[in-house]
């Protein structure tokens, strides 16, 4: 309980985004909510509001990435907020005295939002716990412990495309073990209330205990995905190839890679999803990436106004509802 | 044909800025007269115009350069645009899918143009064959094949010193075989209709079939510098030296370096132009790169004007002029 | 008397910044009078004012920084104008002939500002000698010369603990030999007028001479602190370790680190300072560094003020009081 409250303020509010555990359904539903009104400014002739202006946003990024790191800058950008981007050593650790003192300057510097991304997990907890109280720390990853935007945006398109959450069957299917995605999708997914929530991978890539979070298990691909509503895919990392973990890329494709004849047992106006940058052959057959069920790149759209409502209920801290229910 | 018209929309509107070919004189006098009213933006106090804010620019650049980089940033700046730089692993090859999915990606996020510069030739061609309706993408050179902003800013100046194109003599000197600048500024002034235009080089450095182009050939510099009106240096490529088509610095200078003694044989009001960086000794004496008929750093502020006039016209799509003349 | 007269125009007003010698006490005061002003931009929501709208200041450093770096950007963005970070080889010498082409470049894109940093002394002085008359330069540091930025900042610092400078005993303590700071310190100080400034560091770490600037020489730090109301510590680069002049970092520490017991023996209010970033065990204690005396941080924060002050001056070139009193 320590670490998700330590993401709300002390009237209940979001201070901080560091992992999707511990936020209630209407906690949830209300960020869903806020990005709702955001898409309309990614669809205007000038995509800007003054709702940050003034503000300093600082971008550090532990972990080299391109796609998180830049939708995080346009979504401040497009808030009007200035953007700091830090070069930082990427073998700095999160403990290291310097760090420290580099985050004291920054908040000395007046700086408003930490945008963190570390190999470590527990590294943007770590740094929350730190800063001073008026600096919001928001988590673009750390080590294989959460990834909570991410779970928001995918939350957000599944609900732009299915509406409600109770009735679906969710199947997330790959590397689930090394997987921060996987682990914050399945906590917002648990959290909102589906019915059938699945995982879908090689023993090896099961990770202990994951059943106690109310997930079902699947080996067989074709069985995982019957009756789907939403598939997800995960990004295979290509180095656990070379442990002991997996076979050939072949083989993995032959048997969890996506293609359109393993959607076929999923509903007909199931859904495809996955976080990017996809391994095309690997992971998902290029028929089902830019095929008519992907929403792949929806995905990447959404997650700039996913980002923007973040930014801007953390920083304005407009109360999130609470609702009566208990916790998740 | 198809490569000139994909740089135009359907109604005949520029939308990508590819190459000069296929342009018409009056679509480039269009370009040239907007860029006018962009050159009392850089003398005002407060340089900057709210054109396109909102909007979102991506310099894509696989090559390395200061200058052009930094002048797009500028111009895309001044015109209050928001401004994304991409690291970019300059080896990336353009065909490969994982460029493709990241240009797909980078439309997702709503960015509005793609600024690219790349080693190959036809790679910004390319990147405009695949890219979203609404996206523009701006050729800043690619190979040997063109280098379209920094022709028109070439003569946005001939045409402030000069007025009129149609009586002028105007002197090309140097690796007119490698440079994707002399393309692009051949094929503009033959546009423009001057009368005579000369290309000045040994031969290992001139192109063949160039005399097809309607370029007149001088392998002796003071009969191509003869009565000239302009005289466009090339920079020299140090690493041809290593190969087999020059002699030494030294000699090339004494041959094809422009001296104020050769320059005695052009016109009295003759201007000399270098697209930069100069390399001094080399191809330009400093005696003539900083005298008085020199406008090289006269080009890089109203490279400024021209890069700022092609952007609001690709983005605000005005209709450019096609007037009723033939193909060029 | 060249070098001071460089910065000021023709009418007296700060032109560049480059050095704290040679302006006098109201011009100092000057500037931390436009300083204070510009705290409470910091304190505001909304940290914009629009002073420097459609100015361009470009960042040259030739050294590695973080943060001196990041406050002049944030000053900067603070007072809306655009920056411009330019990639520079380091180990380009500021008088190659290829820096000042690119200076001249620079200007022809009409930059109003650069802010300098170099290794070389006297790199800042030569930049300003060949800029164009609209140009504004900053020196942030040029080798073991001035880093005047710093000096005022804190000034700043002391002046808004302590008020008036003249009563009071400063204490500069460590590596005075090879620091910019603790030169434009001493300058700054003297010209203040303050009634006893103190060096403090072993023998090998005083610069010769350094009694004629009006310092007092202490090998013995708690001599040295005695009856300080100001004491501010200089980072000891670990690389003087390795050289001749030092002995091992314990004995340093034994000898010159900043202790709460050797501190005892300054005044009861006393203040501790430091340009950072600390070596913590080094020159001084965390105990120290995080106490309560210490305004380590407040020199952070004061220090965008500061930059800000001098950003606005150099551009908006309100006339300085240059009062009736002799030169420095």
């Amino acid at each position: 309980m320590k670490r998700a409250n330590l993401q709300l303020d002390e009237h209940g509010r979001l201070r901080h985004l560091l992992t999707i555990e511990g936020l209630k359904r209407q906690q949830i539903i209300a960020i869903l909510d806020a990005a709702e009104s955001f898409i309309s400014v990614g669809d205007q002739q000038v995509r800007k509001v003054p709702l940050l202006r003034g503000k300093t946003v600082v971008n550090l990024f532990f972990e080299a990435s391109t796609r998180t790191l830049t939708t995080f800058e346009l979504a401040a950008k497009r808030l009007s907020a200035d953007v700091l981007k830090i070069n930082i050593n990427t073998s700095a650790t999160v403990k290291g005295e310097s760090l420290l003192d580099m985050l004291r300057n920054l908040e000395a510097m007046q700086c408003d939002m930490f945008i963190v991304r570390h190999g470590d997990s527990g590294a943007a907890h770590l740094i929350a716990q730190h800063v001073a109280p008026h600096i919001s720390v928001l988590n673009a990853g750390d080590g294989r412990h959460a990834h909570p935007t991410q779970a928001l945006l995918d939350m957000f398109t599944i609900r732009r495309h299915k509406g409600e959450f109770a009735p679906l069957t969710v199947a997330i299917v790959g590397d689930v073990m090394h997987s921060r995605v996987a682990r914050s999708q399945i906590h917002a997914l648990t959290t909102l209330g589906i019915s059938d929530l699945r995982v879908v991978a090689p023993k090896t890539l099961i990770p202990t205990q994951v059943e106690n979070l109310g997930v079902h298990i699947y080996h067989d691909m074709k069985e995982g995905l019957r009756n789907a509503d939403v598939v997800i895919m995960l990004r295979l990392q290509k180095e656990r190839m070379q442990g002991a973990l997996l076979p050939s890329e072949q083989e993995y494709f032959q048997d969890y890679g996506l293609t359109e004849e393993k959607l076929q047992v999923a509903k007909d106006d199931a859904i495809v999803m996955h976080p990017g940058p996809i391994n095309r052959g690997v992971e998902i057959d290029s028929e089902v990436a830019d095929g008519p069920r992907s929403v792949i790149l929806e995905q990447v759209s959404n997650g700039i106004a996913v980002r923007m409502a973040v930014m801007s209920m953390v920083l304005g801290r407009a109360p999130i509802e609470t609702g009566g229910e208990g916790e998740a």
